[in-house]
């Protein structure tokens, strides 16, 4: 095992009717909050009235900044730390998905760091404030809601970056599953992807002989989302499975998987990251689109892990009773496509809508991105072949 | 799934030799620190020195407060809260298992609050401020090192409570496996038997029809706590089987496992506790006592749990396949006695050499208990049936 520091300053407030408590809660952390959310479901679903009423009766001030884009723009990010700066913001209430969540972080850093924006995210700057954030999540996600990450999208260099800084974990984190009862179900599914991905990412590729209790996590979150996803697919408004969904979604990226697991780098990421900074695709799709790719590709490295992901994850006790190792793993990997199938996500560029994908501009970004993330052995050329098998 | 706030703002250190930071850490909480730990074994290993030297290279004044019991005791912390008030110590460094770090966070109500130390215990006065706890986490524990939970003894009343307030919770924790290599087989089967029991206790004892996040995550860490003893009892200098076992025992009762968990009691702990407390036998041991004998008790209330627990857990693929659910859980429930025996924890009062034990007494405190961790339908008979069944 890895050294590793671990820690999840959040509070939580999970389940049924938490929002009565936002009032209260926000009142801890100021008088005057800039209000964050997205394109309109807010609100559609009546959330936006509910929130307006909490911080009004608890004597808040409130700047709006809505109309965040489902990948975050950088510009949007710099308008609403301006917005902070202008008018003496306390704190930041973000209430949507991920891409809400990672946006306020982004302006609780610009609007107490100095620096252009991009700076922080491009590594060439390091934070050293930001302004408390609060989260209602309303999708279950990748563990924005209590993770210091914030990814975002810079369209003037078509560069889609993550920024880390213990400064940017959310003080306080409101999860109510009632409110994803109306998440359509194409959303869902992206959403329980996205999770299966960041789940899977150091799973398959650790060169770890002994994680127990990382191999544990793993399993047992991947095969809830899985499970989950069918109770929801059923009955968009069962309680038990959105809940899980939830849950799993704030889990599944919060530093705990992947603690101390030695070798857990993130290649699919890697790989999507451009696809949904040139092409604009849901970050969950993107995902399901590369990985199976991946996994053809590194099958003769990783052929343990994915054989275990197999038996474990996908039940299936039969594998590597006769017919080799690499005929076994081409099984799971087949099993896997038929359910990411089966969930309604693609597994093309084609079935994503991309008709003629730029090969070389998306694997110039992923290279980029190796770099950044210190993932080893990719070069530009390895990664075009996976690029090429996805159209 | 029940609402729950969850929140670990421990700042965990983990891993080879993360003790060169205790210094530089220790410098953010203070000049003054009450340096506490146990009966002799940090001086046996040579880790008092170390530490020693990190806090005075540091320039942090140290007051001793050393011989914390295994069952840590009322008189002993009181004494340490009053050195805290009298030398105006600013933070509480606590080094050793979850006795000691369990009394640190006694001792650090002590210090900043004004009513006796027991009514806190007692919950007749609530913790309104605490003294900041540093922890180094020298035994795989029950999360001591990163929850907001004491275990305290007082001798004068016979009892052993435990106290919960988000002041409690450690700072800053460190966790090397190194320091670990040295505990002897007796202690790690302990501990390992008290992770086991912290975590199941919610998985046994659920009203949920649908868990699965909650039940991976018991599953995958009792899973890793059995593969990691078998490491350790092989080999007690095996990195990553102490490692694991470390992590899991950071893990196993810091309020993740029973997160929005429906009817999580505690039921074996209610047992075990007045056990420790009349008769000083170790927490794990008692917990291997109580825990199969509790299981025949409430078998045909938790039939499903016992057998999932055969067979996701223990193995067991052909369970329940025409010999009844009864007899299955018979089954499950001896296979875990032939585990719990195989790590050397005992199963009954004679083994943990209590040859007489004062049924009515014990019975007597665990009504109290139940009381006070609201667990219901356990009668005073009831309770006695449970004990004598363990002679």
């Amino acid at each position: 095992m890895t050294n590793f520091e671990f820690c999840t300053p959040t509070k939580i407030i999970f389940g049924r009717g938490v929002l009565s408590r936002l009032g209260e809660e926000a009142s801890l952390w100021g008088k005057k909050a800039l209000f964050l959310y997205g394109k309109g479901s807010l609100k559609r679903s009546g959330l936006y009235d509910q929130i307006k009423k909490q911080l009004s009766d608890a004597g808040i001030e409130v700047v709006e900044h809505g109309g965040v884009e489902p990948n975050p723009l950088l510009e949007h990010a710099e308008a609403g730390a301006e917005i902070c700066r202008r008018d003496g913001v306390d704190f930041i209430l973000a209430a949507g998905g991920g891409s809400v969540i990672d946006e306020s972080k982004a302006i609780a850093c610009g609007a107490m760091n100095d620096e252009p924006l991009w700076d922080y995210f491009s590594c060439k700057a390091p934070v050293k404030a930001a302004l408390p954030v609060m989260a209602i999540q309303t999708q279950p996600a990748t563990s924005s809601d209590n993770n210091p990450v914030s990814v975002m999208t810079n369209p003037a260099s078509g560069e889609k970056f993550g920024l880390r800084s213990p400064f940017l974990a959310p003080k306080v984190s409101f999860l109510d599953p009632e409110i994803t009862f109306t998440i359509p179900l194409a959303y869902t599914s992206y959403a329980c992807f996205d999770m299966v991905s960041h789940l899977t990412e150091g799973y398959f590729n650790t060169t770890a002989t002994f994680s127990p209790v990382q191999d544990g996590f793993t399993e047992g979150l991947v095969k809830a989302v899985m499970a989950s996803f069918e109770r929801v697919r059923q009955d968009p408004e069962d309680y038990d499975g959105r809940a899980s969904l939830l849950w799993a979604g704030a889990l599944n990226w919060n530093g705990l998987v992947n603690a101390g697991l030695d070798g857990a780098v993130i290649p699919c990421h890697m790989l999507e990251h451009p696809m949904s900074a040139l092409y604009n695709v849901a970050h969950g799709a993107g995902l399901s689109i590369v990985t199976p790719a991946w996994l053809k590709f590194k099958k003769d490295d990783i052929a343990p892990r994915i054989i275990r992901f197999g038996r474990n994850i996908l039940g299936m006790e039969d594998l590597n009773e006769g017919d080799g190792i690499s005929a076994s793993c081409d099984r799971v990997i087949e099993k896997f496509e038929t359910w990411i199938r089966s969930i309604g996500c693609p597994l093309t560029f084609t079935e994503a809508g991309i008709s003629n994908p730029d090969i070389d501009a998306l694997a110039d970004q992923a290279v980029k991105l190796a770099g950044i993330w210190n993932i080893k052995n990719y070069s530009k050329d390895k990664i075009k072949k996976v690029y090429y098998s996805c159209i």
